[in-house]
């Protein structure tokens, strides 16, 4: 159940580095990574894994040193496109019509031309904080994917992207950092954070019904 | 299963006006959002749960008139926050501390303090980006809800927000809509997307190894 899974997780502040993750558990969260729903499912954004410990290392360095980095199983880094292009735009058209068949381009091609006399002319900075957005709904079901699998993560956002970018050559293949996800199996001690309640925010201070 | 569920959803066209959700699956969906993680524990929004047809039909005629808003059993706005304040903060650590015992407050106050002094000298406009994407974690945690409970539901971000905002008299609580989510039962016909095959990225163009 969901509802239990969500009650499991938390935010790991110590893994056990001598724990890997097995392969299919990793390849679990990618996949509903890669199902999430995203605006006109663009799917703006690509998941960098990393298992190099120097690149962890360097990574640790501009993420306020927080351990997890290095010491999760694997470093996930969720990287959003940094604009929207004709190119990526025309790519994901490309990828409807491969998959459902060259009847589709007739009803999807308008659309996606639409979209383009909307996007395009736009800041990059306005489309890459959009496409951020797409990303943190796949962060999110990446979450409770990794909560399924009884896997332990770190949702985070404190670190210097740019820096992140520059160690990992995200700028130049058009992506910029948004939030990183170290993913592997919480230490059984040493965690601050694992013995305390979760706290939420009562239900009737976070849903409200319209008069 | 995640996959399954994720699989199993798509982005509803076509809602059956008959059909009403019952209280233990809309409660089920809204549980979830609740306990989404944010930055910090932030929850940095609230949803608006939306019956009244006279509001809705209001909101679908700022919405590109799409029918879901009217048609769907209910309609869920995400609307975060326009800012972060000294004194949500401080609710928040308020409800740490309620939740966990004076005992916490030594611990978990200098770290609120220091959020403070990094966000309140922020503009509006880049907390409330910085608010929205944590909505849209919950957002697609309540999209996984949604499929568990075997309820479908239709992501929108293709509507006027400030109109919304309007509509709901929402910037006088300090809040702004983000994402709509009518959450139903499908339409047994006149869905055009219901028959048609889901397309997504293939893994090897959305996850990349970093060297």
């Amino acid at each position: 159940m969901l509802q239990d899974q969500l009650a499991w997780r938390y935010a790991t502040k110590k893994f056990d580095p001598s724990k890997t993750l097995p392969e299919d558990k990793l390849e679990a969260i990618l996949k509903a990574i890669q199902m999430a729903p995203t605006s006109s499912g663009l799917q703006p954004f690509e998941v960098i894994v990393v298992t190099n410990p120097a690149l962890r290392a360097q990574i640790q360095a501009v993420g306020y040193d927080q351990a997890q980095i290095t010491e999760a199983s694997h470093l996930l880094v969720f990287a959003a496109w940094d604009n929207y292009t004709e190119a990526r735009i025309d790519a994901v058209v490309q990828d409807i019509v491969d998959q459902r068949g060259e009847g589709a381009a007739e009803a999807v091609k308008p659309y996606y031309e639409r979209l383009k006399a909307m996007y395009l002319p736009r800041s990059a900075e306005e489309n890459h904080q959009h496409a951020a957005r797409q990303a943190y709904i796949a962060f999110g079901i990446g979450l409770v994917a990794a909560a399924e699998q009884k896997v332990d993560a770190t949702p985070m956002e404190g670190f210097d992207a740019d820096k992140v970018d520059e160690i990992l050559g995200l700028r130049a293949r058009g992506l910029r950092a948004v939030t990183l996800l170290p993913v592997g199996y919480r230490a059984t001690e040493g965690d601050w954070l694992a013995g305390l309640k979760k706290v939420r925010r009562p239900l009737d201070g976070l849903i409200h019904e319209a008069a």
